[in-house]
């Protein structure tokens, strides 16, 4: 499957149920509430817990969303691992099930390794993993990773394999490191995301392919109507109104008032529960968000509690 | 199995074959050199590529040093893992083989995560493990690992956690660190581990119990002679004869250094193998590191090249 991605797409919320295990029926429920409007799913991300979550439990969640028949060519599963033998594992079975690529964090237990030791990573895991659909996006994210993707390190990944490298998520937070990126690699095909939708206006105008950003989990309507009109006239207030909602949830910490805002709007209690070491909202800041939700009429538009038998 | 730790264990080096899987004849070969030396056996720490190795792969290695008669009463395997799921499996397994002990990291993915949460961490493991005979020595090591663990902490895990909670290995290179959590916690039979052998004199003299070095892997006899003079008159000379030696290595890629002069005593290239993103010595360095080692008659005295049918 190479459909190119490009657009909007969430790095998919994890639920957990009451024993802290992946709450598979949620997580097809979320994902398809998601694929209808129109965003596509980078499941375990940063803000899915990803890197909380054991090899065979990415796996499963994974399949059980291809089973329960949303389309792979909308998903980009996060396989990155300090593991070689991991990553490998984890981006064999995305591309078996047709995802339209994989976004991969370098590995990032050990702190200031070399380009050199990065591209052998990303070398071996392309030559085992050995599928000529394999799509492999890289994933700087410094402020977490600690280790990042220099741009000479995509030349000469692209160099190597120009069909394989296909783009970049950047959650770097540099604005010059974004656009020297695009202007450096955009013309070989290679789709420069950002990592909030906070910068997607600007990224767009730049010549970017669309963002992966946490908080398209709880606003995906409107950031893909900017996807979509970005050239529309009133394309910068609707930026305006964008970062106006993500300030709403950036005050707290993101993940929890992401899970704690899910749960309000649709009255599920089982979405507060998140994985240590991160945790639920307390209770001093949890009714503070919830203030915040109602003024601003949050809703989760047709995402209802989930009934299980 | 309650025998309690003290004195030098290596973070062994994980020997790789070809295709970069984990060697487990030479790794029993190593482990069992080492124990001959007295020296205990700390494997999957940082220095043995331990985040580089698939859990699967962690608890096959344990596996064969067990089953090679070697014993679990001088082991503390490296458990920990960004994904809950993982520790506890890790942790049970070492546990079940009747290991020491368990080394833990915090999870390491998430930054700036808040002591409430990592206390939630080592709860939940302790809790999932539920064995009596658990010993967990915490791992701070806030160069690499950017997560460190704080006083209060261990203060909170020691007052729930009393039997369970057993040491720490401290590598954040920070004396009065070390000194408070000695002073603060080692009444309560809380065993502080340096990091470093260079420091290893310091520590028995403030109330360790002993060092998980690095360079225990290429150096055990002289770091053990230490440990069991180190009320010695000529100790301070031992020290610096120590420190030495950690310097030749220390010049380099310590990892890289340390799998090069092993490789270089007992003529055994096998060793030269690391797992991406680190990388073995260039062609610069490596006849460097020889001269040094050749200058100072270094030898892995009694390990031999393997000879695998």
């Amino acid at each position: 499957m190479n459909t190119k991605l490009s657009g909007v797409l969430a790095p998919v919320l994890t639920p957990f149920d009451s024993n802290l295990r992946p709450d598979h029926a949620r997580f097809v429920q979320v994902c398809r509430w998601l694929i209808e409007k129109r965003c596509g799913l980078a499941m375990f991300g940063t803000n899915s817990e990803g890197n909380s979550l054991a090899p065979d439990e990415r796996i499963d969640l994974l399949a059980a969303v291809v089973d329960a028949g949303l389309p792979p060519y909308r998903m980009l599963p996060g396989t990155g691992s300090c593991s070689l033998t991991d990553a490998v594992r984890l981006t064999q079975m995305a591309t078996k099930a047709g995802c339209a690529g994989v976004l991969m964090l370098p590995p990032f237990y050990y702190k200031n390794v070399t380009d050199e030791g990065l591209f052998s990573f990303y070398s071996e895991v392309i030559e085992r993993v050995a599928e000529p659909t394999l799509r492999i996006y890289l994933y700087h994210i410094p402020p977490v990773a600690a280790v990042g993707i220099s741009h000479d390190l995509v030349e000469r990944l692209l160099k190597r394999y120009p069909k394989v490298i296909a783009g970049i998520k950047d959650t770097g937070g540099d604005w010059n490191y974004t656009v020297n990126m695009i202007d450096r690699f955009s013309s070989d095909g290679f789709d420069v995301f950002a990592g909030t939708e906070t910068i997607l206006l600007d990224t767009m105008r730049a010549g970017g392919a669309g963002c992966i950003s946490a908080t398209a989990n709880v606003n995906p309507v409107s950031i893909v109507r900017l996807f979509d009109t970005w050239q529309a006239p009133d394309a910068l207030q609707q930026q305006e109104t964008l970062n106006a909602l993500r300030l709403c949830f950036s005050q707290f910490p993101l993940i929890a008032a992401m899970k704690s805002a899910i749960s309000w709007a649709t009255g599920d209690r089982n979405w507060l529960t998140m994985r240590s070491p991160l945790q639920s909202l307390d209770d001093v800041q949890r009714p503070l968000l919830e203030l915040k939700l109602r003024d601003i009429n949050f809703s989760m538009d047709g995402l209802e509690p989930l009934q299980v038998a």
